[in-house]
């Protein structure tokens, strides 16, 4: 009998794995925070809901717990003091391992359906999810909606439905009857277990605690895993919320709760011992490249699945859409003050100018047009705040201060601080332009996380795809941009993208932008530059966290 | 337009990946050496063909080549004296990786349908390739024969249609709608581009020169990648004459040959220097733990798939087939002298003895009857030379006089030397069968490769599940054994292969043995204990080899 979830999710599930392959759009969560999709008490509910969890003990009633701790700081200002449950590294790996048993024996169609509605649950608290997402990331309120509530729910699924695909693939048993000439043909009745590899470790980052451990997390749930979800330590509520809400669709399952867990590290030490446990056997990371690397190079009992830092860039070669162009670039430089990782951060175009439909505009004209385009999108103090958002960490706020100060390069357009009148302590930062020779790598070709980018002067178009490629390939990217109107000029890009592998947008000047990526449809991450060595999500993200155990005898 | 390759091998495609998903018996290549299947001149041309490879170079005509290097010592004694070209790592490396192109350009299709035709080539080759198999590993010829050819194209096969498979997935190009309310939609093209991560290194060993190499050749070649051959230096020509039949595929048709070569490594440092390349991105490895161990810390730019050492068990608690399951471990211990890697090394059985359908059999009655049943087997000398071929190691001769000299444990059965009339040079020698106490660990619990198992004594038969269960998760195994009359315990036992993550065959007592893995039905390892970090062949054996590179634009 199919497991009640399975059949309740059947539908999405299927659709889900339909758009993996034909790529179209597709979603099956609402992107617009209206109460004709939500309810129409859904905004407000979901406020006060956020706001009951302001003060208080975060209670999860998982085993081992210690102590309780918190200290989330909000770049909003807001006082979060919210205290989560410290729980023993080795108590909550036991637990999940001992969750595992009956999570196998429910198969992948149920645990895809129950993974179905973990999200589904998910869903419907995204105005609760979202003010928990904007509160810690100091993102802006539609971003932290949408990024944080059905997009991130959209790469979950996503995740699911893969590893269902992949599951799917696999018989529960088979007859094998190999012919014998004329004697009687052997046969052998065979059983084929899926067995997940045991715990999965799910480390979050700052800026999209829900978007980006996702993807891990029901990967690893839907391939028979038990997860232990470790928050980063500035945004925990996101991953609480979702942690919370997974234990109790298991619970009304009759699935033990611990299979999905959260561990609060008080301290990193915790964290290291967590993911070089014996048992975990997948980490999935978000974050800078530093402890990536240490997680690759120390976590040797486990699979890393890695989202590092990068170089995103955009080549400049010509245009027939001057105005669209520098607007386009404007938002994607402006949205969430550039705190994401598919923000681009060098702009390299040939010092001879580019052609465009406005005739020929010199470097220096891009330079002033592209800054002028971001000072018009800002303008506006509620459009601006709401696209900035807040920043952050402190180290961004210092880089800014840097770049302002010309440490970096010719300073095209300052950054400049802006006031917001609701949140009096949010720190809001427009961007930084820069502009710099090519031969400046020390500038440029360093990742400088937030709102500084560079545009950078190369002989030709020629050496700008070059440039790209180069700075690809060395030191990652998860996208790259060119804006042409030559098809030789566009193959040649193309060519270098193979050779870097990483995905390209051509021409951006409406509504689409080269930071965002569309679940079912865009990769995030080719998993083959040092950017990221695994994809949001392909079948190489599913297909290794669980293992075939086969036992065969004669009938 | 379809690849023409891709149109003759398509309907053996689709039959493979059905086969992967059914898993009942299927296979395109016959494993009868009959002139029914193989043309009545087969066999002999096959011996031409091999014997005018004696005593001369092997030309492949490769780039790069600085030197000639031979020296492969025949275990039966033939003179082989060929030598093979050595060509320069980063020469090969590069000419691969021009070749790349071409390659990527045809598509996962053509790809696939390249492959197809290589295999076909291959199998049409089969006598002359166990030819080489058998007199550079020592193999019976029927074993050479079948384990060689068609069965290692099998495994090609099944790799190649995993790959074609997971390719599939991802479409050449899609429309992108996403409704935005009253507006017009945002609609944006995309393409997908698979392109291989770049150099698959595939180090052979030296028993399976063939059937341990196609998984890994194939699964590289199919999803993009070019590939560098380099065999165990024992057992190069398999090697030599299949990288032969798949540049002169390439070539004909008008692919650059250069995407498959031989590696001749004459000192090892050549060989790390190969596999620690930075554009070597897969490294395809079966041996000895110790290597193996090296690569994985080594490779570091590279994924390592790696079968290493193991030690595979029987539990017995119980039969009603005393005598079936006694000849059935007798075949299974003699057969290529135990030099498989599946070949079990502990048979796991209570002290107090085991119930079987001849009554109560002592410990020490299996002991002695299992010895007899091998000495049965191994009567008559033709049977037994077939059975056993010859020991291909000078290490293994010290393994099997030390276990002969009772220094593991007291010897139930003793190696016997056989004569070869044909191969008077060989070293023919019958399986060592000793006795021991679970206690002594030293002497069952590492991999003693060749014709030596431990019968070992345990309390009763939950002990002996629980010690099958620890010797697979600390030391690794490809294959487990059972034999019992009981449900619950054949229930504890498949809970235990569920923890270690191995395979188990249950109750064999006819002409199916623990040691063998059909290809499309058994999966040849989980990848989830230590003697094997990858399954021949699942999706994970071939998601990660590829990357999908995307653009998109506005329509």
């Amino acid at each position: 009998m199919p497991h009640p979830m399975f059949e309740k999710h059947r539908a999405t599930l299927e659709g889900a794995v339909a758009a993996t392959k034909t790529r179209g759009y597709w979603s099956p969560y609402n992107e617009s925070p209206s109460p004709r999709a939500y309810g129409e008490t859904a905004l407000e509910d979901g406020k006060k809901a956020f706001e009951a969890l302001l003060g208080e003990r975060f209670t999860l009633d998982q085993p081992g717990q210690t102590a309780w701790y918190g200290g989330e700081r909000s770049p909003y200002g807001v006082a979060l003091d919210i205290d989560y449950p410290v729980c023993d590294v080795d108590v909550l790996v036991a637990a999940g391992l001992r969750a595992m048993g009956q999570w196998q024996a429910i198969g992948a169609d149920g645990r895809a359906g129950v993974c179905g509605e973990i999200l589904d649950r998910l869903n419907k608290q995204s105005f609760e999810l979202a003010h928990a997402v904007m509160m810690t990331t100091g993102q802006g309120w539609m971003m932290a909606f949408q990024a944080g509530g059905p997009h991130a729910q959209d790469r979950g699924l996503e995740a699911v439905a893969y590893a269902w695909r992949e599951q799917s693939f696999v018989p529960d048993h088979t007859l094998w009857e190999k012919p014998q000439g004329k004697n009687p043909p052997l046969v052998m009745a065979k059983e084929f277990q899926i067995v997940g590899r045991g715990i999965g470790v799910v480390i979050g980052c700052s800026t999209f605690p829900t978007w980006n451990t996702y993807p891990g997390l029901f990967a690893a749930l839907a391939t028979g895993n038990a997860v232990v979800v470790k928050p980063h330590g500035d945004a925990i509520l996101p991953a609480a919320l979702t942690v919370r809400t997974a234990r109790a669709v298991l619970a009304e399952n009759d699935l033990d709760p611990n299979l999905v867990t959260l561990c609060v590290a008080d301290t990193p030490a915790v964290t290291k011992r967590l993911v070089t446990h014996r048992s975990v056997k997948s980490v999935d990371f978000t974050g800078g490249s530093s402890f990536g690397r240490w997680l690759i190079d120390n976590c040797r009992q486990a699979r890393v699945y890695a989202e590092l830092s990068g170089i995103n860039n955009i080549v400049i070669d010509s245009t027939d859409n001057y105005k669209g162009m520098l607007r386009n670039i404007a938002f994607t430089l402006s949205l969430y003050s550039g705190q994401m990782c598919t923000t681009s951060q060098a702009i390299l175009l040939p010092g001879r100018g580019i052609a465009t439909d406005e005739g020929l505009k010199t470097f220096d004209e891009v330079c002033t047009d592209l800054g002028a385009a971001i000072s018009e999108l800002l303008a506006k103090p509620p459009t601006a705040l709401g696209v900035l958002g807040a920043i952050k960490s402190p180290e961004t706020l210092v880089r800014i201060d840097d770049a302002n100060s010309g440490k970096f390069g010719r300073v095209v357009l300052p950054s400049r601080k802006l006031d917001n009148p609701e949140f009096p302590q949010a720190e809001v930062r427009t961007p930084v332009l820069l502009a710099c020779a090519d031969s400046d790598t020390a500038a440029y070709m360093e990742e400088r996380f937030g709102p500084i980018s560079f545009i950078v002067k190369t002989t030709d178009s020629q050496a700008a795809i070059a440039l790209s490629e180069r700075m690809v390939a060395e030191h990652g990217a998860l996208t790259v941009g060119l804006y042409s109107t030559s098809p030789a000029v566009i193959d040649a890009m193309t060519e270098a993208t193979w050779n870097a592998k990483v995905a390209l947008s051509i021409n951006l000047t409406a509504g689409v932008f080269v930071n965002q990526s569309a679940a079912f449809s865009d990769y995030h991450g080719t998993g083959g530059n040092p950017a990221a060595n695994a994809s949001y999500t392909n079948s190489a993200f599913v297909a290794d966290r669980f293992c075939v155990v086969s036992r065969r005898s004669h009938v």
